[in-house]
Order: structure tokens, then sequence, then C-alpha cells
């Protein structure tokens, strides 16, 4: 068969731009053609795709029509309504939102985990889970296979990018008006400060101060007292692990880091683990980088993780009053394998299935 | 008996400092006299204490005749050498260095958790706890008393201020290399850039950069890739909480915060524990401020606590998945409660009972 049609829905957004990134710099490339598909604002906009000037052309159902595989990076409510239409024209559509992923019919996929997932697709759907969620599925799918996972305690340190380019901006005007202000270590004078500058809480993406603060809260309220981003954690995380009942309590906080998200893991596994054991499976992942070198101060930060693929795993350590317990920190840039990367990863295993 | 005789160790240090601000605040004030005490180089420094004018005086062993009570807050070799000979002298010494803390024989004390353990000091020797540990202490304690703590998973959000001035300074000098850069969302530019402004990480008292990044490192490295700072939270929590076999795994991450740590909590308990009875409980105790709404946005954020003697808590959640478990968000100032105002606490205690 000839090769397969991608299509990009969202090509001119955040994590769309993000897409185009990767698919100049990949080394292999399937598709006999690329569609980029935007709103009617975005349309006409021209975008190079591995020195071929493309044109943007606007959503439609026709839009999909010859369409092999069509990525979704838009927000939830454009595709609840538009991956069904492109599954509907005999696209695979694969979601980068948050509308499919917990549908029983929708598989969660993350290509080096649960790769085999993506064959029962009775929607047509495929969905790519959330960036937090993402950001230790690699590390802890290896773990998984040779200890099998049984409990999860995390905490995240999530970057302002996973809101989006406001939320960078916003962190970006509360730093310039704080550097060199002094703000002083007895007075609490963030929030006043802001204000003084012009940037209200009231105006910010952000629940309370960002910068030179740490807010311990993403997403949106849910059942007794829990964010919509720590249930995707635990919810997510049984999905693409096949683990229905792993226990997880996940605390999720933003920091004022542009881009990376990090976790401190706390796993707890069924058989005995070691240190030497993790480090030798981590080791042998493809897309895990392991930086766990403390004496020689080497550890991952977000800082150093940003625009890589792999995600950087360190501080791993044998917890020393749980059993089969293993401590540890990761870090991986959200906009790639948190987001575009994944989506590309599975759209890729996809062509070649097709 | 006439009223006791305080002496501060460490006067015009960081913490010595918010020591004579607490001084100074604190509504009653049971010292006949206070004497204030450095090193050579402060000696005959004036400084003010509730309106008094007092001259520092070199540290000597007869500097400590006639003091009942001794404050120290400088660093741990000082501590190590000077806090017996002030014992000594017939001083009680309350030191907040790392140098007794893990002493059998010198109780680690935190007022309101264990209060009646300064009783039993046979060296004369009282320890006030690492900042991190002394935190979650206020909350711990209370929910101990009543649900029994049995294990505590722990993720650190620590502050600049936690490594002294110098770290401060780095952090707002870090902070005023990067704002307005603009610096990349996809170029893990945070070290260059800090490089071509002339702050090279290796003159910066953290190993890795601090603005716009998190550090997964505190202290020194111990046995098996554990950091002291990790160390000090088990070892610390067991002892103030007189539960020798507590269950702990930390994990200690500096944020880009001036003062005022964070820790995300995961406790599970001997006793069924819900969010009801949990906050009826953190809401009794005269140490703690439950901010506890996120429908209306309301939970602890350091930047809003800064200053406050209090301990904050939020976020509190029954784990879904782990019995008796609450998972919840503490910030504690910890230049304040985290040193000096515990340490000051301990000599109140002290001049009550002496």
């Amino acid at each position: 068969m000839s090769a397969p049609v991608l299509a990009l829905v969202g090509a001119t957004g955040a994590v769309g731009t993000v897409m185009i990134d990767i698919m100049n710099s990949r080394s292999a490339f399937p598709w006999g053609e690329v569609r980029l598909i935007a709103s009617a604002r975005s349309a006409g906009k021209k975008i190079s795709v591995r020195g071929q000037e493309l044109t943007v052309i606007e959503l439609s159902p026709e839009a999909f029509d010859g369409v092999d595989i069509a990525m979704f990076d838009v927000p939830d409510e454009i595709s609840a309504e538009w991956a069904p239409i492109a599954a509907s024209r005999g696209a695979v559509a694969v979601d980068n939102s948050g509308a499919f992923r917990m549908d029983a019919d929708v598989p969660l996929v993350v290509p080096e985990v649960n790769a085999d997932a993506i064959a029962d697709r009775p929607r047509g759907i495929i969905a790519n889970p959330n960036c937090t969620t993402l950001s230790m599925m690699a590390a802890l799918g290896a773990l998984h296979r040779e200890f099998e996972l049984r409990e999860l305690v995390v905490a995240s340190y999530q970057a302002a990018s996973g809101g989006g380019q406001s939320a960078i901006d916003r962190l970006y005007a509360e730093l310039s008006a704080l550097a060199g202000k002094g703000v002083g270590v007895e007075a609490g004078d963030v929030r006043s400060t802001l204000e003084a500058a012009g940037l209200p809480i009231s105006d910010s993406p952000f629940p309370a101060p960002l910068a030179l603060n740490v807010v311990p809260w993403a997403g949106s309220l849910k059942d007794d007292g829990w964010s919509s981003e720590e249930l995707k954690v635990r919810n997510e995380s049984r999905k693409i692990l096949g683990i229905p009942d792993l226990k997880v309590s996940a605390t999720c906080v933003r920091v004022p880091v542009v881009t990376t998200h990090s976790l401190a893991v706390h796993a707890t596994f069924a058989r005995e683990v070691t240190v030497e054991a993790a480090h030798k499976i981590l080791e042998a992942q493809p897309t895990i980088v392991l930086v766990d070198d403390p004496a020689a101060k080497r550890f991952p930060t977000p800082a150093d993780v940003v625009g890589e693929d792999p995600t950087y795993v360190g501080r791993v350590r044998q917890a020393l009053d749980f059993p089969n317990t293993l401590d540890f920190f990761v870090c991986g840039d959200n906009l790639r394998k948190g987001a575009a990367l994944n989506t590309y990863e599975i759209a890729e295993v996809l062509a070649a299935r097709i």
C-alpha cells in the first residue's frame, strides 16, 4: 500500500509547533503526505515541514478525507467534537486532549509501555496521556515488568507551560516584576509587589503567585478535595500500566519552572528490588537517561531536560523502612514526551501497522 | 527566685536577627537579663532589645556565668564546642545546630509535641530540630496523638534561605540574570544564560541552577544515595514523635522560593482517619492555621507564609487507595518556627520550669 497520510489538527498551537519540530528532526519519515489543520483564523498560514512549505487548511469533515492518522493537539471540547468525525471519515484519531483518556473503548498509550493496546480501538480513537502521568510512565513501565508495581506515592513539581502560552507569559511577567526588587526574606510581599506592578492574581492563570512560590494546585476541583490533575495521575497510571487496583496517592504542585515536569516517586513492588537492579533496567531503556551520581552532583533537574526527548531518572534509592520500595526523581519535558512526542510516537507505531 | 538570665549566642547571624525580632514582638518577656554573644568580629555592636540598647559581647567561657538559658544559633562546629562549655557553667544550652540532635542524652524538642522531653537533659543541652522536619511536626504531632502515626512519605519544596544569606543572594542574582531574557521554552538555556551573566554553577551554593529550576538535593551525601537532609527528616521525626520504628521515606528538593519550606505529606495511621476529624484536630492547635478550601482557591503557599509563626496546613485529603491515610500540604517559615521561634519557645518552656 502507499505511504500513509498524516494530519495534524492544531498545527499552529503550542504543542502543534513542537510537533512540527519533531517531524522536522525525526530520522525516519513514513508519511506520504502531511496535512496541517487548524481553525479558520490560522488557515492559509504557511509552515515548513521537512523543507516543504505547507499551507494550513481549515478544520472541516472533508479535511480528513484520505487521511490515515489524524493527531489532535487541541482543547478537550474541540477533540470531543472532531476526533469522532475524523474517525468516521476513516482516519485513526490520536488525541492529546483529556476528552477520551478514561473512555473504556479508547486505548491510552505510551508506546514503550503498552504499544499493543493500540490494536483494540473500537471508536477509532487512541488517547495520549496527561503530561504529568507520562513523565514517569517509561520508568514505571520498565520497573513494573520486572518487579510488579503495587503502590505509588507521587509529588509533582510541574512547569508553567503545562498551562499553555499564557501561563508561561505570566511566569516571565512575575519574574521581571520581582527580580532585583530585593523582595524581603522577612516580609511576605510577593503578592503586593505583583499587584503594585499591575499583575494582580485575578489576572493570572494560576490561583496564587508562581514566581518565588510554589502552588499546590493544578486543574479543577473534584470530589473530596482532590484536583483533576491528581486523579488523572491515579486513573491514567492504572490504565496505561494495566493495573486496575494500583494504589496511588498524588499531590500535584506547580513550581516556577518554564518547561519540564518533575516527580518525586515512591514506588512499592510485589518483588524485591535493589538500586543496582533498577539501574540496570532503567539504563537498558532507549527512552530513559539515567543520571544518578550524587557524589558528583549528578541528578536530573528540569532546566537541564528542556527540549530532550527521553525521560531523565535519578536519585534512585532503596526505601529504608518500606519493603520492595524505591524512591526516585524523574524529569520529562512536558511539551515533548509529555505531549507532542508521545502522540507522534503513537502515530509512528500505527503507520508501521496500518 | 529572680527572673532568669537568657543568652543568645550568634546574635548577629541570620537566625539570631530573627530571634531578636521575636524577642521584640513577644507579648510576655520572662527574662531578668538578655545577654547577646557573638564572635570577636561582632563584639561591641549595639542591638536594641525591647527598647534597651545592648552591647554584643565576645564568646568566652565567662560570658555564660550567671546565665540560666543559652540559645545557640551558630554553625555545628561552634555549637559542638561551646554548648558543653555553657552547660558546664550552669546554663541550659538550647542548640539550633545539627551537632546534638541525634545524641541519645540530648532531647530534641518541639514544645507543642514533646515539651516534657526537656526535663531529661543529662548533658544540660536541648536540641532544636532541622527546619524541614520542624515544618510538619506540629501537624503530625497533633494527628499522631489521635490516630497513631505509622508511616510517612514526604516530598519537600525547600526554600533557598535554608542555605543561609549566600544562598538567598545567589537566587536573586540568578533571577535578575534570567528575568526578561525570555529564556526559551524549547531551549534549555538556563545554565548557559547564567554562565554568560558571570554566574557559573561552580560559584553557587547549590549544585545546579535554582532560578527557573528545582534541585533534588539538599545537604551532604550519606549511605546508599540518601542525602543528609532526607535522613534528618526520618531520624528526627522518629525521635520527636517518640516512634522509634516510624517508617519514613523523604525526598528533599530545593525550589526557587526565598523563605518558607513546604512539604507534601502522605501519612498513614494505625486508626481510621477522616478529613473532617483531621480538620477538627488541626483547627484546635494554637500553632497551626488551617487553610483548606480549594473551591475558593484557598490553600497554603510559601510566599503567603513568610514571616508567620504558625504552620499552615491545607489540601487535606483522605487517600483513595491507602487505608487510614491522609495526604496534605504544609508550609512553615524555615527561619521562624523552623529555627529561631522553636528555639525561643523551648527557652520559654524552660523559663517557666526553672
